[in-house]
């Protein structure tokens, strides 16, 4: 038996510990055959994928199990924009030089249980070796109502926000300084929560259903690449120009803190910081208690509205600017790598 | 608007071009949005994924469109494996410094054309940058019949293999030799046959879907690591013995003209290389008749067959030997590297 054939042994022994989802879960073949075999519904299905780099998506040497869990937030994220249900996902992982099984098994044990915590079963992979990690992740959903579209907004609409982007901008930055050995002491509590928005982001699952369930958004994108470019997004996808209200832009307490500390701007890192999967979605501005009342203890607010037009702006008092031009094309570049 | 999202109007344009498959594809949302929506029938489906990583499992410096088009034809050979009907894939790309959009689009080109004559239309994927270029296809497959897993062979059964494996061991001895600058003069018809199979191998999902929609075959497992190993693994799978006859197993004359030229071992190639693609099962023997009426022009071949125990063997007249121990563990390691 070789390597490839234990591997998935002691795969499977991961994926039945702790609680087989058993016939639920719709995987009747797992890892181990030519290919898994699901039991879907009939109804439409959304396909997501994404891809991890080790040194360009995430900074090497950090916990495996939580990469694994992360790896499969971004993909629960992409289900959670367009109102799906997630069901299964494939790990292909690529290995360094002096990375072996323990460390994939690491990766896949941090996502099996994060996508256990959202009903989401791994149902197969691949594995192969390459000169740096990388984790692709591509994931089944199960569509009950919606889809959520980023192109179904339209002028008149809102544009409503869950929590606190930029956070995870935030967050890579005081991860790079810990790695620098800079100020290793001075990691606050608030530090704390903008790391752990940036190497565990909250895929917002539950509420994405609810929202698809009750027919009220018109149109959605999680917040993979910064407010500002991904209301840009859904503002060209549905034919219309975003236009986000400074005064209304959620920054956390954290962001502040961190921003002010560290002299940098906060603003920046909510419009153009990647990595923190929240979602945009564009709904009638008079649904904003039925929204609120949907979201529950998560927090939404309303930061903007679609317009006739195209591009992505940002009003402050009488003025405008379109976000492209506010400068921040280095920050989002910089942020990821 | 970012590079990302001209990048994806790139892609939607070559996917329209030269005959979309529209509404037939089953494709309701593709590349452009979180995820991809596809409408599915309420079969059970088949999720395959394979990562293909360069100077690891393809020769740097090679055509584009090619790859693209072998990153497809793995997962649809991973399908036919199971007995089901590609669908749909996601195709994600690592590019590295010195690749552009243009790469990019060009592998896209041929994993689309590849799908396309499977009836597969690709429906999402990401791009991301790294060292060294990496392909990591998800597909997805319907089953009408089946699935045909490793699992369900048993003693009695025999074993038949559609094709000529061990030519894409051979063709990739070939290209290295062309690469190294050795006799480029000398690549003839049958060398470039043996490139061929491993350049651009031919998934067998016609002959699998008839082969399902037979039932005859009992278990089945695409041939990509060589002969022997996954005889070895059908057998593991299915709780049997696998014995593999030598004077059964077929032969190209391409591979054969090749190893009599270069000294290698034509056997190695088949029971040891990987890369070919062929389709190894496991079906009554008095099913060899109509097996041929269902492969066509397709040649396939009784191999062997399963008994009651445990393991792999080579029957050579009156002796047996266990196929992990004929040393060619060394050759499967180099056939990849």
């Amino acid at each position: 038996m070789g390597a490839e054939d234990l591997f998935v042994g002691r795969l499977r022994a991961l994926i039945a510990d702790g609680g087989d989802q058993g016939a639920a879960s719709g995987v009747r073949v797992g890892p181990g055959d030519d290919g898994a075999v699901v039991a879907t519904s009939g109804r439409d299905m959304v396909a997501t994928t994404d891809l991890l780099v080790e040194g360009v998506d995430f900074l090497p040497g950090g916990n495996l199990e939580r990469l694994g869990r992360r790896a499969v937030s971004v993909n629960l994220s992409d289900a959670a924009a367009m109102g799906a249900r997630p069901r299964w996902f494939l790990l292909s992982i690529v290995l360094p030089e002096g990375r072996g099984e323990e460390d994939a098994l690491a990766i896949c044990r941090g996502a099996i249980a994060r996508g256990r915590e959202f009903r989401a079963s791994l149902a197969g992979g691949d594995l192969s070796r390459g000169p740096c990690l990388v984790l692709s992740v591509a994931l089944w959903a199960e569509l009950e109502a919606g889809p959520l579209t980023r192109g179904g907004g339209r002028p008149g609409d809102a544009l409503y926000l869950t929590g606190f982007p930029g956070r995870a901008a935030a967050g890579l930055r005081v991860a790079k300084a810990a790695r620098a050995g800079r100020d290793p002491g001075r990691v606050t509590p608030g530090d704390r929560e903008l790391l752990d928005a940036y190497l565990d982001p909250e895929p917002r699952v539950a509420f994405s259903l609810a929202l698809a369930a009750a027919g009220i958004a018109h149109a959605a994108i999680d917040v993979s690449d910064g407010l500002g470019i991904d209301a840009g997004r859904l503002a060209a996808a549905s034919g219309a120009r975003a236009v986000l209200e400074r005064d209304r832009i959620p920054v956390s307490p954290s962001l502040d803190a961190w921003a002010r500390r560290e002299g940098e701007d906060a603003l920046a890192c909510v419009l153009a910081g990647g990595d923190d999967y929240e979602l945009l979605f564009a709904a009638p501005e008079d649904a904003e208690r039925d929204i609120a009342r949907l979201a529950g203890p998560l927090p939404v607010t309303r930061v903007g509205r679609l317009e006739a037009g195209s591009g992505a702006f940002l009003r402050d008092g009488g003025s405008e600017r379109a976000i492209e031009r506010l400068g921040y094309d280095h920050f989002h570049r910089e942020g990821r790598e």
